[in-house]
């Protein structure tokens, strides 16, 4: 085992120094960058008929990872995919990134250098990059904080609040699969030999479906779209309390991935719930009408090969989410993680 | 005492409720605030020929702050004001502030609002908002990370690089001071006590000096400006690494407050060593020609009681900064906090 060079050996000046020479190597630019790292502020351009979208999503140590069950370069991409999906899930394109770290003194600083690159890998594809930032040193756990700028043509943002009763509701991907992927973890032995299980990489290496969510506002044809951070009963919840409508959901129509369907049967639990409950999967709900259905699919599977299931239909009923089953009905509630209960 | 509600009793989201009805309360709209919190991401207009200043700026505790030594309401302001500042330093005008926050489930929820509060009383005399935000439990030290976007006319930013060999260099109010205000603290058997010493508000309430800097900017008459959170010394010395110039300063002309004099005698310190140290006062050195001088500073003392010093004057030996005292020249470094140093 070699010693790694840690935050305290080299000062944070230093730490900057070597990070500043990644992000040099990685070669990010973005147009509209007037200034990046290095001033008080970084100034940005914003191309005239456009709007800025600003999200903020953090990544606690010991809550949202730990350190055994990652890598830097994965927790770097974590960090940077969890706000590409929000920008992605209001149809917009992602320009300007600015990270706030907090980080121990121990830290190695390959690890860092790791996280930039991991930075880096996520925001290539969009032609973004990262303009500023702070480091401040932590005693407790770290945190890696990303504030992501993105670009909208005004007047287009997709909100979850402008669903309407009659549209159809579509999902990509398979929801729920990070929420399993952290149970195995957890219940592992020896969480290593699970880093290549395809649930553990839904956890660990969520793919933003922000291409996928820019694709399909384009189509002019979405009435409301989210990205499912809260699970999908969370998510879905969210857009029918802004929206005030309801929603049927129809269990066959579900998407469950073979991965998810297998742990469900080892752990005796019916897949429908797993997709159902808290998972942080970075999927996007998308709500259109009926008629525009297969438009709104083929763009996004244009795009990449993720699935896109037409799960349900939004009512009138303002917020009463039900469930329709071999012709039974089930009401579930529409909360997020605090609240989450599924009534009988 | 009566028993506070906290954290882990109202839950997140019930936690997210309180917090948006004291922004409600607070009432703050900020201009090109297409859509607040609540979303994905906010949507912010852009005026045309303007461009967009992001900054970002973390308090940790234990680190920047001590909940012994503030209150909740001075440490939302504090947060606010580190930020408000990087904007001012730019020439801007601060818009809109995102917040993320990483808290203790035992934190009372009325220390949250408190903080709201201090946020709002921050941001009201901008015209600027709370846009949005992110909000985690920590099982460690808390932290308060604020981003803020503010605007100014393209080109026009005042940046740190710009400056030139002959010009002047000026300083508002009197840099050291909240570093003295911390060590009063750190030596101090009640801290309560102190709560109202000069020295000790500067630190806990830094005035950002955002105005001040907007309307300096105003007048076209600026080479260059930073903010002191690294203190003068230090950030003096960003100003001349970026723009290859060094500095003469004249020890004469340094500002010292009767609050800092006095307690230099008590420690037996020479106060301008505690004007040149590390020290996060959040006042602007300014530079500009000397024949602008007045000019600058008449705009400044226009927007508040602040004092403009003239200290100094930029050379062309690239990255030396000298004091001249009594007919003795110092040579001093021109690091910050990590590397500070000064030589004989």
């Amino acid at each position: 085992l070699t010693q790694q060079e840690t935050i305290a050996e080299v000062g944070e000046f230093g730490l900057i120094e070597r990070l500043e020479k990644v992000l040099e190597s990685e070669g990010l630019k973005a147009e509209g960058t007037a200034l990046g790292i290095g001033d008080d502020a970084a100034v940005l351009r914003v191309r005239e008929g456009w709007e800025v979208l600003v999200t903020c999503d953090a990544l606690v140590q010991g809550r949202h990872y730990l350190l055994e069950f990652t890598t830097p370069t994965d927790l770097g991409r974590r960090a940077m995919a969890v706000n590409l999906s929000d920008i992605g899930a209001m149809g917009g394109v992602p320009r300007h990134a600015v990270v706030s770290l907090g980080l121990r003194r121990n830290t190695p600083v390959e690890h860092v250098e790791a996280m930039y690159r991991g930075f880096a890998m996520e925001l290539r594809p969009y032609g973004a990059a990262i303009v500023g930032g702070n480091l401040t040193m932590v005693e407790g756990g770290a945190f890696i904080d990303v504030t992501l700028l993105g670009e909208v043509e005004a007047g287009r943002a997709i909100r979850r609040s402008t669903a309407r009763a009659g549209d159809a509701v579509l999902v990509t991907g398979c929801p729920g699969q990070a929420a399993a992927g952290l149970r195995l973890l957890k219940e592992a032995g020896d969480a290593r030999a699970l880093q290549e299980h395809p649930l553990v990489q839904v956890l660990t290496r969520p793919q933003a479906r922000a291409r996928e969510g820019r694709k399909a506002a384009l189509t002019g044809r979405l009435s409301a779209m989210i990205d499912t951070s809260d699970g999908f009963l969370g998510d879905l919840g969210h857009v029918c309390a802004e929206s005030k409508v309801g929603a049927r959901l129809f269990a066959e129509r579900v998407p469950v991935s073979q991965a998810l369907r297998q742990v469900a049967e080892k752990w005796g639990e019916d897949p429908l719930e797993l997709f159902l409950r808290p998972s942080d999967d970075y999927e996007l709900i998308l709500t259109c009408k009926p008629e525009h259905v297969q438009e709104v699919r083929e763009v996004i599977t244009g795009v990449s090969q993720v699935g896109v299931a037409e799960v349900g239909v939004l009512t009138d009923r303002g917020g009463e989410i039900v469930l329709v089953q071999e012709g039974e009905e089930r009401r579930l509630s529409g909360k997020g993680w605090d609240h989450f209960a599924v009534e009988g």
